[in-house]
């Protein structure tokens, strides 16, 4: 593992110590990676895994508005061929480690006779403008999103690039009231985060930017759906929905301040629920669709 | 998950954020419990699952002297009968967490189809002692072990007492130079100690705190292995190994402040390698043992 100067103890003792630089909060998050749910090592290779089982954790801490600090890696490896697995894991992790410039604190390495497992816990640490919380949007905001979505397994859920970067700058220079990023699908993570501040969103399907990836797998045909509907439904776009108050988002859309382009795609308000926008009608109920996780008793 | 005043955003966002209360290190460290491998869910219930996969945490936690801050959990549950068997295991975590006053900062909950897999990632901070690493044992220092060791798999695997007060209260109260909590070996884990500290470690077996489950356990005759030999390398007995500088260890043995009480072992010596105490010839190795991860290409 790299060195790295925010580690005072780093991997190899009982647990590791860093240094925060700042007297700010601590930011802490966890995602666990299952072989036959999250990938299929058949059909991608380790150090993609190992890439994307830090890139989710960073676009959590990207949704926080939190500058990436450390991370360690639990790894549940099978007996055989496990070693070389774990390296592979690395091969991908590391670099995305050094790209932010975070420390590889440690973790814990397991073999058993069950699939590859591989949990990430990222740190981070909030800036002077405090973290960026689900649950703050207001009626009157605006919806604005990062990138474009849908058709993400063709190979974006692997090779997306957190948006770490883009969220520090646009909390540094416009007032953000909420964020989410969206890894159940755009639909679902904007209906969870108006809930979570208490409101409802509106949505007008026309505005959703939408991945060619998403127009590639409509055109593919196997299911029927539209690229909107792989847009609003697909998920793991790692992209950022921002509850923006108005005067802040009219100057945000003006300047468009990110490469990956920000697009206003509707409103909170203060009806609860999820709502497309109707030119005859006003407005219609959207049901939020996404992956979610099925639990048998 | 209950509250608590550490946590300035607690689950269900993102990420967690937390305040550190002090201007110190903070410790990370992480544990992965797996099906098979670290318990049978036939032979033990899910509820001491739960609590050992935070105990474990807080040992380490508890070697590195620090104070327990935080913990977050990622769960692969089994999709049949998930559910109950994740609250199960939190009604063993959770009151654990209380205990010590950690708050449970959030997590990641997923479902497979393979066997269940925990991993637990803990936050604690340092003293103003700092951390207290493995690699600083120097020739002439006492080895000093808490409690007793052996036959861990008769029920002290699971329903050990993490060694955090103790740590704290040694580490404010005596020099210590070095100390690991006992996991995987008392003999496999002081000759991990002895290594990284660039010496060499010598133990009267005389001295060993025998406990009464090696004894059990060797009467049992299943191996054939002494009560000794069970001490030395079962593993998962949690207690800590210490190095105390001569005058200190005196001081310690001659108060015993712990209620579990306080032993010297022997000594770390200049001379590299695992040892023991001979009447006859001085010293002879000694082979570390203790549970070791198998790896196969």
């Amino acid at each position: 593992l790299p060195a790295n100067p925010s580690l005072l103890v780093g991997a190899g003792d009982d647990a590791a110590v860093l240094e925060l630089t700042q007297r700010q909060g601590c930011v802490v998050t966890v995602d666990m990676l299952t072989e036959g749910v999250d990938f299929v090592l058949s059909q991608v290779s380790p150090r993609r895994v190992g890439r994307k089982s830090l890139a989710v954790n960073l676009s959590d801490l990207a949704a926080m508005a939190a500058r990436p600090v450390t991370a360690v890696v639990a790894l549940a490896l099978p007996r055989i061929g496990g070693l070389e697995l774990a390296k592979e894991l690395y091969e991908g992790l590391i670099p995305l480690a050094e790209q932010y410039g975070i420390a590889i604190a440690g973790g814990d390495t397991n073999t058993w006779d069950g699939p590859l497992v591989i949990s990430v816990t990222a740190l981070g640490e909030t800036t002077s403008h405090g973290p960026l919380k689900r649950s703050g949007a207001q009626p009157g905001d605006a919806i604005i999103v990062t990138g474009q979505f849908g058709g993400s397994i063709l190979g974006h859920q692997f090779d997306f690039e957190p948006r770490v970067a883009e969220a520090l700058a646009l909390a540094a220079n416009f007032a953000l009231h909420a964020g989410i990023d969206v890894s159940d699908g755009l639909s679902l993570d904007l209906w969870r985060m108006a809930k979570e501040s208490g409101c409802g969103a509106v949505i007008d399907l026309n505005k959703v930017p939408i991945a060619q990836a998403a127009v590639t797998l409509a055109n593919s045909g196997d299911d029927g759906d539209t690229p909107l509907a792989h847009a609003l439904a697909d998920g793991e776009d790692f992209e950022l929905i921002l509850a923006v108050p108005p005067d802040a988002a009219e100057r945000l859309l003006a300047e468009q301040p990110l490469a990956c382009g920000c697009t206003r795609i509707g409103e909170f308000i203060a009806e609860p629920g999820l709502w497309q926008l109707d030119a005859a009608r006003g407005r219609l109920p959207l049901v939020p669709r996404g992956f979610e996780h099925r639990m048998e008793k």
